[in-house]
């Protein structure tokens, strides 16, 4: 079999601390595990590794919530300490249920808990989403240059959920060098006719195949997507922010 | 390298009519391809092959728009046969405006004009849905079993757009043989702790996977993915819609 796509996972990553480079840290991974690294990989990165390298870690004994989050706390019933950090961390409020609190985080992205998450993480710490994950993106993919010599396209992703649908998927949060939407409008389909509504959310493909790689109890931080090099570009690109984030006025479900 | 998942398309498949098996043109293709199909890989299917082996094809001269259609197409500008056969097909309409009209469909799948689709079809005609893609896919596992005595995990998949994110990806619409939620509340994370929010759609990974190794243009409308054996089950078991789809109560978005 010559498959087209190829996932490995990278997953002997030392545990990481504030300050860390991310790119060298994945590329001994891959240099430990006999694994080549080459400009025509994408490499996905669990967005964790990158908030905890970034210092994006928080101890929620050090936070004192405010009166807006104490107020939603007891409405929602839920820690005051925690939405005080959702608030910090976000735009908008999108949904706020005792279940459910969807957020549009300051980087744009809608997510439940604007993506704080308390998983896999040392007792009483949360990590928040990277500031800006495009420019964790970015950063990666210079710190892989010096540390390997290759530029392969990054993606930092994230778990989120999603409306009408069970379960969560990972999606692209953060890329570099990668063509995060394929916009197929104004080419053909099988027929010669023009495509008119496919637009295709590629980095999100990238990021839910690479999960399928991972092991939730393993951790494995990374994985390596090797045959996706008719994404790659060469410089870093606009990113994800600028267009995977649906306009507003474009939403219907905000 | 040794890949944690490998995805290989099965383009050379012939033009699909009705009343063709899909799994027996999948087994030919594999064949010819020189893949060996097995019980422990995944074979994600487009829908729209399904839907023309099933029949689910109308030629839109032929309908007739009630008026609640008619209605509806004035107010959206939009072609009232198309818009007759999207009633048709839905339980509900969850948004309508002038740009996108979402339904959730009879199957019980929210996505927009109910599935309905032009693309990739003679001109005049739209493939619905399958009208039960569980169904489809369980009679897809058999058919594969009858043709090369193997019984690997089926997918049906369809590009699906979602709020607040640019773009479609590929998703399930029916699955046999497979964990199409992968629940890990209850176990715990890398510190032991238990995980209270993690479920992962491990079918829509697998079909977003899959549409990474097809090509919109070529119209590969299957692809074998090997790698996914953890979460294959030998029974069809409960399929997609009753385990992916999202109870409307639970749902913030309807």
């Amino acid at each position: 079999m010559s498959p087209r796509i190829e996932i490995e996972p990278l997953g002997d990553l030392p545990e990481v601390a504030e300050g860390d480079s991310v790119g060298a840290l994945i590329a001994a991974a891959a240099n430990r595990a006999g694994v080549a690294l080459a400009d025509d990989d994408a490499i996905v990165v669990s967005q964790k590794i990158v908030s905890k390298a970034e210092g994006r870690v928080r101890r929620l004994a050090a936070v004192a919530p405010g009166a807006e989050a104490a107020a939603m706390a007891a409405e929602l019933d839920r820690d005051p300490r925690l939405l005080e950090l959702v608030l910090n961390e976000s735009r908008r409020i999108v949904r706020a249920t005792p279940g459910v609190l969807i957020a549009e985080t300051n980087s744009g992205w809608v997510c439940a808990n604007a993506g704080i998450d308390a998983s896999n993480m040392d007792e009483g710490l949360v990590a928040l989403l990277p500031a800006d994950p495009d420019a964790s993106a970015r950063r990666i993919r210079a710190e892989l240059d010096a540390a390997a010599g290759v530029r392969p396209a990054v993606v930092v992703a994230d778990s989120f959920g999603r409306p009408w649908r069970v379960g969560q998927c990972d999606v692209a949060i953060g890329c570099a060098g990668l063509v995060a939407v394929d916009d197929w409008r104004g080419r053909a389909d099988t027929r010669g006719r023009e495509l008119t509504a496919t637009v295709i959310a590629v980095a999100d493909q990238l990021a839910a195949a690479a999960d399928l790689a991972r092991d939730k109890t393993s951790g494995a931080p990374a994985a390596l997507v090797r045959g996706a090099a008719s994404w790659r570009t060469d410089d870093d690109g606009p990113g994800a922010a600028a267009t995977l984030q649906r306009a507003a006025e474009l939403d219907l479900f905000r």
